[in-house]
C-alpha cells in the first residue's frame, strides 16, 4: 500500500466522524456515553470495521470488540475510545481507534494473516463526561469499579447509569466485572495523541509510555445561606461563592507547592445560580494527580485542610467526597520493552493523563503508543497532531502488530 | 368580610400556585417567562381575575392586565409579579398579586365601588431569570430598555426573546416603549416582601419604601487556554477559573471598602465545564449596588481594575459588559407621605432589591409597600413572612385604595 492512499485512509477515518458530536457552543466535540453523537459514533465504527471483514459485538459493559479472525482467548488487542471531554478535540481517543483500522488494513493489504486472535476494542466513557468516572468501561471490566455503585451513578440530567443503560438494550443487571472479558486479553495496546509537551522536547514522532500518574476526582461541595444580592449587606453574608473561590486559588498554591504535582478545577456549580442571589451551595471538581500515590493522597490531605479553612473563613461548611482514584500506573516493562524494541528503539515517556490501558494494567500486561502533540494542548478544541506524525503512528501499531501476531 | 374569611383568602391564592414552577433541584420556585410554570401561573391569574369581576388584557410586552370597572387612563394600579429567581421563594412576587386581589375582593365585599379607573398589574419577567435584563417588562413598556436590543436577548438555550414572545403568540414587533399602557397609569402602588431585615429592626409589619439602591448588572469573561488537567504543568497554565477566583475575592474587598454597596457573583459558567479539564473560558455576572448613582459607579470601576489585575496575574484576558443599569430610586415624596398617613404612620424603609415600580417611577408617581421578612432571608426557599403580616399587608393595600380611589 503506497504512502498517499495510506494517508487517504488515516484522514478518512477522521474525516467520517468530523461532524459527529460537533459542539457549537463550547466549540470541538461533545460525545458523550450512550448519547446521540456517541451512538453515531458507535454505528460509525461497526459499518468501519465490517468493511474490513471484522466481527462486532458489544460486551456486557458497553464496550465494543471487532474481532480480525475467529474470536478466543489471550488475544492481542487493541484499541482506545471515542467518547470526549464536553469541547474536547478530535483526536483524544479516536486518533487510537483511526489508526489501529489503518493498521489492520495496511496488514490485511500486504497479506499478513494474524496467527492468535486479535481484536479492536473500543472503551465506553473513557473520559467520564456522563457519569463522572473516567474509564468507567475498563473500571467496570476489571471490577475497579463496583458495579451496585455503578448502576446508582446519575448523569446531570439525572439519569443513571443503570436507566441509560437499559434505554440503549444493555441490560444492567450485567453490568460489573466480565471475566470471560479480560480472559480474552492476551495484551493490550493503546495509541494515544500525547496530551502534553513530552514529544516536543523528545523531538520523536511516537513514543512508548512507561507509566501514568496518580489520579483522582473529588467533589467539593461549598454549603452557606442563599439570600438576596441587593438586601443583604456583606456582613450578613455566609457565600459559599467566595468560599469556594478561596479554595481554588488554595488548590493550585498546594498543587505548585507539591513539586511535579497537578489540581485543577474546571467544573463549577452555584445553586441557585442566579445573577441576584447569593448562592445557598457552591459545588467544584477537584482533579488531582502526582507521581507516587502517596504524593497524591498527601496533596489531597493538603488540599482538604486548605478547603475546610476557606469554608470556615466564609461562614460556611464544606464537604469533599471522593469521586474516583486510580494509583499510579507502571506499565508491563516487558512489553514496554517489546515494543520500544519493535519501534527502533522508540523513547519511553510518563503521561498525567488517565487512560484505559492504564486501568487494564493491574490485570493484563498493557502498553501504550504516544503520538507528538506539537502544541500540548489537548481537551481542547485545539488539539492536533501532524498528518506525518500520525502516519508514524499507524506504522508504529502495523510494526507492534505485525510482531505480536 | 370577617378576619378568618380574610386569612383564607389569601392563604388559598398562595396554595393555588404552591405546587406551580417548584425546583425540585434548588428547592424553592423556579417561574421564569412565558416557560410552562409562568403561563401556568399567567392562566391562573387570569382566572383568578375574572371571578372577581375582572377585564384582563395582556399588553404589548407581555405584561397582563386586569381592569375592576371600565378601562382608561390615569387609572390607580395596583400590582407587582409573578415570575422568580432560579430555585426562589414562594412571596417575591406573588405575595403582591395574592395581596391586590384580595384587597380588592374585600372592598367589592363592603361594598365599594371606585371613582376612577382601577387595575392590577402583573409584569413580566421581574426577576431577569430568563433573559438577564431585571424588570423586562417594565423597562420595555417605559422605553428604558431599547426594542431592538431587547429582542435579540437570548435565554440559556440560545432562544431569543423575539423568537419566544412570537411562541406564546405576542407579536416581537410590539416589543417595546409602549405610551398607551404608560397613559393608563395615573400612579402605581406594588406591596412586596421585605428582602431584608429592616423591618425587623423597626418592629413593624408594614412600611412605605423611600427609596432603591442603584443597581446594575455586568458580565465579567475571563479567557485563559484550555488545557488537559493531566498533562499540563501547573507552571504552563493560563487558567481563567483562577483568574476569576481572585476576583471574586476582589468584588467582596471592594464591597466592603465601600460603606453601604453591596456586589455579588452568583453565577458563574466555565467553558468547557469538565472535571478533567482546565477552562479556556470562565463567565461570572457580577450584580452591584450602592445608595448613590456615583457610589456605584465607582465600585464598579475599582472591580474593574481588581478583575484586571487579577486576570493578568494568571496570564488571561478579562472583558466587562454591563447588561443592566438601574439609577438610584426616590420614591415620589408625595405619593409616599399619602400613603403614610393612610397606614396611620407607617414607618418608611429603603431597599436593595430593584423593583418594577423603581422603574416606572421615572414616568409616573410610584409608591411601595413592605411587609416584614421575619429572617431577612429572600430570592431563596426559605423566604418567609408571617400569616399575620402578610394580612396586615392586605390591611394596608385596602387602606391605600379606599384612600386612592
Amino acid at each position: 500500500m503506497t504512502a498517499p492512499a495510506t494517508a487517504h485512509g488515516l484522514l478518512s477515518g477522521l474525516d467520517e466522524i468530523a461532524e459527529i458530536g460537533r459542539d457549537t457552543r463550547r466549540g470541538g466535540y461533545s460525545r458523550h456515553l450512550w448519547q446521540p453523537a456517541d451512538l453515531e459514533l458507535r454505528d460509525w465504527f461497526a459499518a468501519r470495521a465490517v468493511r474490513l471483514g471484522l466481527d462486532v459485538e458489544i460486551d456486557r459493559n458497553g464496550n465494543t470488540w471487532a474481532w480480525w479472525g475467529p474470536r478466543g482467548d489471550d488475544a492481542i488487542v487493541v484499541g482506545s475510545h471515542l467518547d470526549s471531554v464536553p469541547g474536547g478535540g478530535a483526536y483524544d481517543g479516536p486518533l487510537g481507534v483511526v489508526s489501529t483500522l489503518d493498521a489492520i488494513a495496511r496488514l490485511q493489504a500486504s497479506g499478513f494473516r494474524p496467527t492468535r486472535p486479535c481484536a479492536v476494542l473500543v472503551f465506553a466513557e473513557e473520559e467520564g463526561s456522563r457519569f463522572g468516572i473516567a474509564c468507567l468501561g475498563s473500571r467496570l471490566m476489571t471490577g475497579a469499579l463496583d458495579a451496585d455503585q455503578a448502576r446508582a451513578l446519575v448523569d446531570p440530567e439525572g439519569i443513571s447509569l443503570a436507566a441509560a443503560a437499559s434505554a440503549v438494550g444493555i441490560d444492567p443487571a450485567g453490568l460489573g466485572e466480565d471475566p470471560a472479558a479480560l480472559a480474552r486479553i492476551g495484551l493490550f495496546v493503546e495509541l494515544h495523541v500525547e496530551q502534553g509537551r513530552g514529544l516536543i522536547d523528545l523531538d520523536s514522532p511516537v513514543a512508548v509510555a512507561s507509566s501514568i500518574l496518580a489520579h483522582g476526582r473529588w467533589r467539593i461541595t461549598f454549603t452557606g445561606e442563599g439570600n438576596h444580592a441587593g438586601a443583604t449587606r456583606m456582613a450578613d453574608r455566609r457565600d459559599p461563592m467566595l468560599a469556594a473561590a478561596r479554595s481554588m486559588l488554595g488548590v493550585r498554591d498546594a498543587a505548585v507547592a507539591s513539586s511535579g504535582s497537578r489540581a485543577t478545577i474546571g467544573r463549577i456549580e452555584a445553586v441557585p445560580g442566579g445573577t441576584n442571589v447569593i448562592s445557598s451551595q457552591v459545588a467544584v471538581w477537584l482533579d488531582a494527580r502526582a507521581a507516587e500515590d502517596a504524593a497524591a493522597r498527601d496533596l489531597v490531605t493538603e488540599i482538604e485542610a486548605r478547603v475546610a479553612e476557606a469554608a470556615s473563613a466564609e461562614g460556611c461548611t464544606a464537604v469533599v467526597a471522593e469521586e474516583s482514584w486510580s494509583g499510579a500506573v507502571a506499565f508491563d516493562p516487558a512489553l514496554r520493552d517489546r515494543l520500544v524494541r519493535s519501534l527502533g528503539g522508540a523513547p519511553t515517556l510518563p503521561t498525567g493523563a488517565g487512560h484505559d490501558a492504564g486501568v487494564l494494567s493491574s490485570r493484563r500486561p498493557t502498553a501504550m503508543i504516544f503520538v507528538r502533540n506539537p502544541t500540548g494542548v489537548s481537551h481542547s478544541p485545539e488539539e492536533f497532531a501532524t498528518l506525518d506524525d500520525c502516519l508514524a503512528g499507524v506504522d508504529a501499531l502495523e510494526r507492534v502488530l505485525r510482531e505480536l501476531l
